[in-house]
């Protein structure tokens, strides 16, 4: 294609927008529904009594490029996860990009090609897009849209509610490590060449941990607000009171170390290709086992219990620190890092 | 809420997105899905045999508010309408937001009672969403994403590639309202008070057209690009011509007068509460008697027939003007008026 930047003429409906699409999407993720050219995908009936999981996501990260990954990448995994957090087995995608013009037509090509590998490493595939295209200074290159539908065998019911006092709580790997990776890019920081975004998806571990821990409660994507976040809504959901042991939980020094430096809890730092997982404890063995045989799960640790919460004061999370003692684990007011995905 | 104006702590994924959410965002379309609060919906199996049909939409359209409508009643219905031109029957919606810091609070609180009411009125509901926040000047208020599902019953089988020579073409009513109503808003200028957008969901319609003439080809949403581009998309798809009869299209003088003074072709105006539709020309009364029964179709008009294409050049689509003359009806090209939808 000729065209080296994208303008306003690729959102509009027109043969421009025909070329675009042929030429960059078709050419990275086309799929037989996407090529069809129809307004709606149409897809197969699921098996008897699979029920359907369906989630989205936008993403607005900047930068667009990091260590590990990029927008592409996360716009499959962090939808491909959340579908996944069901116990569903993630079936298809959407797409809907929102260009800004003057976006470079390479880094369209290159989130391209990256979220086509993403989408082959989930097995998930690309059935119904859109493109919008805003004017110049009306956007910020690019913002991407993903959906995605899964298919839910019978019998499995996963969920924050399922939680019950007894139960253990898991965590896939390290933390911090994806919102520590965006911040010192924006901020041009360099704290150590192992950081880097853990953006992965994680559909193939959770059907794993499943098949060797039937009793797992839940899975949650502990993104924005971290697993402090994460286990408040846990904690509310299940009514219950989690506690965590702060040398339990899996963090790289050099996250920690850039955490200490810059004030930040590494608690509340985003992560987009973690799990936390809260399984009966007469399972956790097994559950860890199967987290750590995965290429994105090495690191797993059980990290925590869940007891009855005291019901004068409800729900509460407790982080049990190195030194012994105790305090309560906050979800995040309001914003510590923006536009992390 | 206290906060008047949409904040980056809205996004953070900590407690003022979980405000923003409880307050702006269940109260105004809360299902049992979303305020279950997991990251994925999990929803019921469908029939036997009963396939998905699967779209999605970005909406970036200004002004936000115009007759007619408003960015959040063309989030609904544009993707409920996709989703219908299938023939299946829209249930689900998910809804993602990109707000820019500084957005109005009472304007995104509009926006989603609207929301809400489309929804109400195509017999949908939300049950997945998620909100992002941009700094100020790196969005234009609000940007919004819808997706859909629904369920197609076995044996309805509609698209562009069932259509075969001799078929009618018809249209469900008057044509260029919506991008007439959008281009005057923006510009200040007042055609007349009576035109405003065409803003529907019509998969009602779509319903009645089906039962009535069960030889029905496909339907498509004229939006951008307007009827121009879709009739060039479905004479590719099936390989065919179509010639359209410039008198019998409907267009309200309004919006003719509007398209002759500023030098548009109505042919190419988008349109988000029209469908195209082709059926089996034995069934065309019947279609066009149903869609006349429907509040959005009242206008419907039979106003073309398909025919083979000349293999030496391939598929055209032909207007037979007023004066009796024939020429071809080009897709739109560039960019007429961006962001209509």
């Amino acid at each position: 294609m000729a065209d080296d930047k994208v303008m306003l003429g690729h959102g509009s409906g027109g043969s421009m927008m025909k070329r675009i699409i042929d030429e960059v999407f078709f050419e990275a993720y086309g799929s037989d529904e996407l090529l069809r050219g129809d307004d709606a995908a149409v897809l197969p009936a699921l098996a008897p009594g699979e029920r359907l999981a369906y989630s989205t996501d936008s993403f607005v990260v900047t930068p667009h490029f990091f260590p590990g990954g990029d927008i592409g990448r996360l716009a499959v995994c962090g939808t491909v996860n959340d579908v996944a957090t069901s116990g569903a087995r993630p079936l298809y995608l959407s797409c809907a990009f929102v260009l800004e013009e003057g976006f470079p037509m390479d880094d369209l090509r290159r989130i391209c090609a990256s979220m086509a590998e993403a989408a082959r490493e989930a097995n998930v595939r690309f059935v119904t897009g859109d493109t919008k295209v805003v004017n110049r200074g009306h956007g910020d290159g690019i913002y991407i849209n993903t959906s995605g539908v899964g298919a839910l065998a019978p019998g499995v019911n996963l969920g924050g509610a399922q939680i019950r006092p007894g139960d253990a709580v898991l965590v896939t790997g390290t933390l911090g490590d994806h919102g520590i990776t965006i911040m010192s890019c924006r901020e041009g920081l360099n704290f150590s060449a192992d950081i880097e975004s853990d953006a992965a998806p994680l559909n193939h571990l959770i059907a794993d941990v499943l098949a060797a821990a039937p009793n797992t409660r839940c899975f949650r994507d502990p993104t924005r607000g971290g697993i402090a976040s994460t286990l408040n809504e846990l904690a509310a959901q299940s009514n219950t009171d989690i506690t965590i042991d702060e040398e339990a939980v899996p963090v790289r020094d050099a996250v920690l170390g850039a955490c200490e430096m810059l004030g930040y809890d590494v608690m509340q730092v985003a992560n987009e290709g973690k799990m936390v997982c809260v399984v009966a404890a007469d399972e956790a063995e097994a559950a860890l086992a199967a987290m750590r045989q995965s290429p994105y799960g090495r690191d797993a640790a059980l990290i925590g219990a869940v007891a009855a919460a005291d019901p004068t004061r409800g729900p509460k999370v407790f982080l049990r620190t190195a030194f012994g003692s105790t305090r309560i684990l906050d979800m995040l007011v309001g914003e510590q890092l923006p536009r992390i995905c």
